[in-house]
């Protein structure tokens, strides 16, 4: 099989691509080791920055996503029984939207399938071959036979433990990594979210996240022990100890109900440079990785599908290499920009287990300021809304 | 004796509240540790915020300041080669001064002799009695001889080792404090600065401050380690380490000479709440101390005295102890955003010696968007000339 780009990974950030491509006919072709059901089955965050929504839109996908988002003009801070709103919307602007990233790939993926693209699910060892060469081909299998595509460039959208950050090899790769103390304890809950707004909430007790997918569908998190088991956390205990770390008000309006998922997920940063080798290019997860106070998870592979997109195009139209040969640069810029962020964020609003009186003192003396100045809240909002690509 | 307010401490903060309370006809004692050849013999820092100039004024004791001082729109900050300003003045309306603190403690022990001042040295044993009654009184000895001071309230302006802070018992204070693993070797040279604005720079071997007093007269620091010695830095090792840390221009501008003051500072932040007991009034380092990045040292104590004058008068002009009351409270609201800054300058600057290269990376990062984001730059230039009172 032949194709210009081949794809490794059948998640948002290649079903974008290939779909994106697709509308400017460059032929893609998307490797998916798992099956359709499993990828739709897996939850992740919900936030989309403007720049995705744009370029969901640009992908022919973004019909469903414009009809049923919810549009966020702000988002709510608080600590203990403290809190103040941080209005993107007149600071910026902008806003973001509330849809979650599994109707993003569903979208994705009806939008690929009313194309006729090709997708391969339930691929097996897959192997990048020859990418610092001008004829890269990639094998692998398929129930036990083996295939092989050759095309001009290979884009790596497999995630954290996908096989193409692994290709490039130790001599050229360099990986920054902080694996942050504690966890996020998350449920999905079918009842109506505390808030219209998602609430960043800092308390004695650690951090939590009141959030939602929809008017009946809601997403809440606690910051808790990596030791911590999902099985030990009854639904009371999750809901009493969430009510410990939001302001009364809202814990006196939160409705409760049995959660439908619980999960423990480790906060990580971790970026990995460069974020091309040959003709391998790396996008979102399998690049980079973010802790998820601040929402850039998907947001920042939608950075990297965006100067990707554009590289390819040029390239293309007008055999020009400018725009892929200095995709990971350009693509890097932006990714340290929200690195910082999502660090920043998070560093401000947990506990950690080494901070002393003094440092408790100054994350509160840091969220009161950001409370008190109008500068610093803009800094916020330009950064959440996601800055310029 | 008898008097209004006895003031424990003749450094700047005590002679500018004695000064001040002149004004409005509030008699005060200042008492002095040492002579007043030694206090002006001390070495310290050289930025004063608008607000600082201001009580100077206030206090009649301005007038060579106005005439002799810099004014500085803004600052240099560079890491490696690189390098971009930040200005204050379009950013803010505002300024800073460059005038030493030995000139404004010089102004002040002017003022306070041409008003008949009373101002007693050499004091020893100094004791605060009864703070927390409605008539405290200072004993303290001169060359032997016992004396004792009556009075209506007590200014602690004795410094971080004074008898002030430690007079509160430990069962009402509550001590913060955070230790830095550096110190700052810092010189004095009798040559032009390298530059007409500060240099805050940041590099890989760790930070440097280009800084001045007059046209004649440099200040220069380096980042070192607790465990060096100051005599152990000959004067070429010290040129030569701070050209590696400047930017390649600064360094060849950079003219050389001999240091007339070598000496290291650690780097401390340091706060204690709360600052008022009974009518005893903590100001300055007394209760708080600042890391020198950001130059808030001397602009803390002129905050405190602010608020510490205001109610003072307003105490004996009208009876209300409204301000004397809020005293503790307003201060130290004010104390730990400047601790804020501080910490966050520092943090940003300097390399700690625990950091991984991903640490690194979003110190760098943090860096490159202060130099791309206007309102960050504002965030800053609002806490470098000094926020309101």
């Amino acid at each position: 099989m032949r194709t210009q780009v081949c794809i490794i990974g059948g998640g948002p950030s290649g079903l974008l691509l290939s779909q994106l491509l697709h509308t400017k006919g460059i032929d893609s072709v998307v490797l998916e080791r798992k099956t359709k059901d499993y990828v739709l089955g897996r939850i992740r965050a919900g936030i989309l920055e403007t720049g995705m929504v744009d370029l969901m839109r640009e992908a022919g996908a973004g019909e469903r996503m414009d009809r049923e988002c919810f549009v966020h003009d702000g988002t709510i801070i608080s600590y203990g029984d403290e809190q103040f709103g941080i209005n993107f919307k007149e600071l910026t602007g902008r806003h973001v939207v509330v849809y979650g990233q599994t109707e993003v790939t569903r979208d994705l993926y009806e939008a690929r399938e009313k194309a006729d693209g090709k997708i391969v699910f339930n691929v097996e060892n897959v192997q990048i071959n020859d990418a610092d060469s001008d004829a890269p081909y990639v094998t692998y299998e398929v129930d036990g036979v083996a295939a092989r595509i050759d095309c001009d460039f290979v884009a790596g959208c497999d995630g954290f433990h996908g096989v193409s950050r692994q290709t490039i090899p130790l001599t050229v790769r360099r990986e920054y990594e902080k694996l942050y103390p504690f966890g996020w304890l998350g449920v999905l809950s079918e009842t109506p979210p505390v808030h219209e707004e998602l609430i960043y909430a800092s308390s004695e007790r650690g951090f939590a996240l009141c959030s939602m997918r929809n008017e009946n569908l809601s997403r809440y998190y606690i910051q808790c022990s990596l030791s911590d088991n999902p099985d030990d956390w009854t639904d009371d205990a999750f809901w009493e100890e969430l009510k410990r770390r939001i302001p009364t008000e809202a814990a006196e309006n939160l409705i409760t109900g049995p959660t439908i998922e619980k999960s423990i997920a480790p906060l990580r940063s971790f970026v990995t440079e460069p974020m091309r080798w040959g003709r391998l290019f790396l996008c979102g997860d399998a690049a980079h990785i973010v802790p998820p106070t601040g929402a850039k998870g998907l947001n920042t592979a939608a950075s990297d599908i965006h100067y990707l997109y554009n590289g390819l195009v040029q390239f293309y139209q007008s055999g020009d290499s400018a725009g892929i040969d200095s995709y990971s640069e350009k693509a890097l810029a932006r990714i340290w920009k929200a690195e910082r962020f999502s660090w920043w964020m998070t560093t401000l609003l947990h506990r950690f287990p080494d901070q002393n009186a003094f440092d408790l003192k100054i994350q509160l003396a840091d969220i009161e300021f950001l409370r008190s100045n109008r500068d610093a809240q803009s800094v916020m909002a330009q950064n959440y809304i996601g800055l310029p690509y």
